[in-house]
């Protein structure tokens, strides 16, 4: 059942733009990309469970210059960024980070991105798999609001792990190590312009770091790696078993903009109506009316999943087809399949019993609550 | 110098839609897919040349589920659809097509999408390789005007080449196969729910078949090759060969946001200022200053291309980078190397000699005027 994906020869061309660290990654014996806002990303250097288990134990290094960022300055770059997303801006102070969904008319999700808030009219949201730049230019045809939108030339990196603290020390000072999570700091490194925050996709300790010229990709991995050795750096992929013990999500994935944060187990909080946003409308009476579906976690039964699911699973109740099986992963420490799913919501409450339907058969599966690994170290999402 | 691109081991995904045709195109014997508008879309079955041959002298069958639809619905729907296009929607009427590229309000390219107008009050952009339902939500946000925005589940086929009308005659009869260059057909076949025009990515005679209903994928794909094999029709990739002989260019490639449609050679026709739509004033501003920069053909020199372009190239003149390759095939009946590039306006002149730089070295280039194959049989794009 749980085989590996089809897998199928890829050729590169000039259409999928490559990261600065393209180079880099090859060197580091990168074997894999997957394809995220038009760019290729490294998805597999050797085999995800040593790859894991490196993040878990020691540090590791990202290329993760898909992240792209939505930059929004000028006069009114405030409210312009307080209407993309549903978090209230007035409590996000210059040098804060948040977790900040940009919100449609319907109220579905455009995006998940993380928002940096770099001065107090120049906003970042650094963007998962959807052109929520286009987003933003649609609302500025008719916002009557003053502000620059633009991707500007900015490639993060993502330093995660327990060793990740050491690492950021002897690049940048006790300061820079010091962050608080979801805040950031700007500056350089002898000369590379470079944004640092204290966040990542893992759970883990980690933290991002925004290179804001990409002439400087190489130099910028070499002095990180440099700095990493003595804590046994060493080049991942993004590792879909840590972002789902987690509790996050994959947008285009298992969100995307037919959802609404309602549906979303853990985003429902984030929707702070204190705020002016597009989209309000709709949210209110969405919470009024209350939703039909819900995605949550779910644990699967049967052999270990090999690397991630290669297509959406039926999801069945009393022999009834009643959602979907969005991400799957083998948890390595907690030996079990973990994953998402889409549901009815009266199906929605930790430990209902269901079966997703693989191409080989029926598997047990049961509701599990967020995240499946308990955060010892962390704050919760700002 | 002219290698094929690098290539990997590509793992699919969940986060890859696959197209209601998938198992056909496996079967089919594709071999090698590409991702766009986040769908994997058949990019190789045995190889370009000879895949390029039959549908220059046959019929082609292409899965091009991966060209998303944005519907536009409701009672203003003529007046947003507009909105978004620099075309004069005034003078398209219900059953007609139009290359409608969608304009941001600093005049960039959204998205250069055909446009279906299925009704006096529905619109189809059938889209290139950006999220355009996402701008067209933003415009949604504080445009005031009644609509409903969508991605319908359609999935389009193209039938291209000399022979498709014959395919269209068998499937659909005379009046169908007759119809004029960027018209559509709404219908059925034998309760398929289709929408047909004439339109395509070739230059060649060629149809697109909308299917309305992906349950019914298998079903129409095992109709149109049945009608087809007294044709000779057989399953191909999209010819890079094939549409830039017909100067037609590829989104996110050749252009994107930050370019306009006054720098794009053929484009500029396309700007109608008898219309109101998002983005006029800035155009008209640069149509008043013009534009520093212009993408335009080119001939290459040296050895014949492989497959197509692995990364954009350096364009020089008198030994100064001045532009770049975005664009390179080998037409194997012109026996030459054709491509686009952008130049300095002051060098977009056709006949102008440059160098464009391989990673292998300096090769000769010459721009040249567009299409590198005129269109025999075909009318003007509409």
């Amino acid at each position: 059942m749980p085989r590996e994906p089809f897998s199928f020869t890829f050729y590169t061309a000039s259409w999928y733009r490559r990261s600065p660290y393209w180079q880099r990654t090859v060197e580091a014996g990168c074997t894999s990309w997957d394809l995220y806002n038009h760019m290729l990303i490294p998805t597999l250097y050797d085999d995800d469970e040593t790859e894991y288990w490196h993040l878990l134990r020691h540090v590791t290094l990202w290329d993760v210059a898909v992240e792209r960022q939505l930059e929004v300055t000028g006069p009114d770059a405030q409210r312009f960024a307080q209407l993309l997303t549903c978090r209230d801006l007035s409590r996000c102070a210059v040098g804060q980070c948040k977790y900040a969904p940009i919100i449609a008319p319907n109220g579905g999700i455009v995006n998940d991105p993380v928002l940096l808030r770099l001065g107090e009219n120049q906003f970042w949201f650094s963007l998962a798999d959807s052109d929520a730049l286009l987003y933003a230019l649609g609302v500025q045809a008719f916002a009557g609001l003053d502000v620059e939108l633009r991707e500007p030339d900015v490639s993060p990196l993502q330093v995660q792990g327990p060793k990740s603290r050491e690492v950021i020390r002897a690049l940048f000072g006790e300061e820079v190590a010091s962050l608080r999570y979801y805040w950031c700091w700007q500056g350089d490194l002898d000369g590379i312009p470079v944004v640092v925050s204290r966040t990542g996709w893992t759970g883990e300790v980690g933290y991002e770091i925004y290179l804001r010229d990409g002439s400087f990709g190489g130099e910028l991995w070499d002095r990180v790696m440099e700095a990493g050795r003595p804590f046994e750096i060493r080049a991942i992929a993004p590792s879909d078993q840590r972002r789902i013990e987690a509790g996050i999500f994959n947008y285009g994935n298992d969100m995307d903009v037919t959802n609404n944060p309602f549906e979303i187990t853990g985003m429902e909080r984030l929707v702070e109506l204190s705020a002016d946003f597009i989209g309000k409308r709709a949210l209110e009476r969405i919470a009024a009316e209350g939703v039909r579906n819900k995605l949550v976690g779910v644990k699967i039964g049967g052999e270990p999943f090999r690397m991630w699911l290669e297509d959406f699973w039926p999801v069945r109740r009393d022999g009834e087809v009643v959602g979907r099986l969005t991400s799957a992963s083998h948890s390595f420490r907690l030996r079990e399949n973990i994953g998402y799913a889409w549901v009815p919501v009266g199906l929605a409450a930790p430990g209902t019993a269901l079966e997703v339907i693989s191409p080989d058969g029926p598997v047990p599966a049961v509701t599990a609550a967020l995240p499946f690994v308990d955060p010892t170290k962390e704050l919760p999402r700002s």
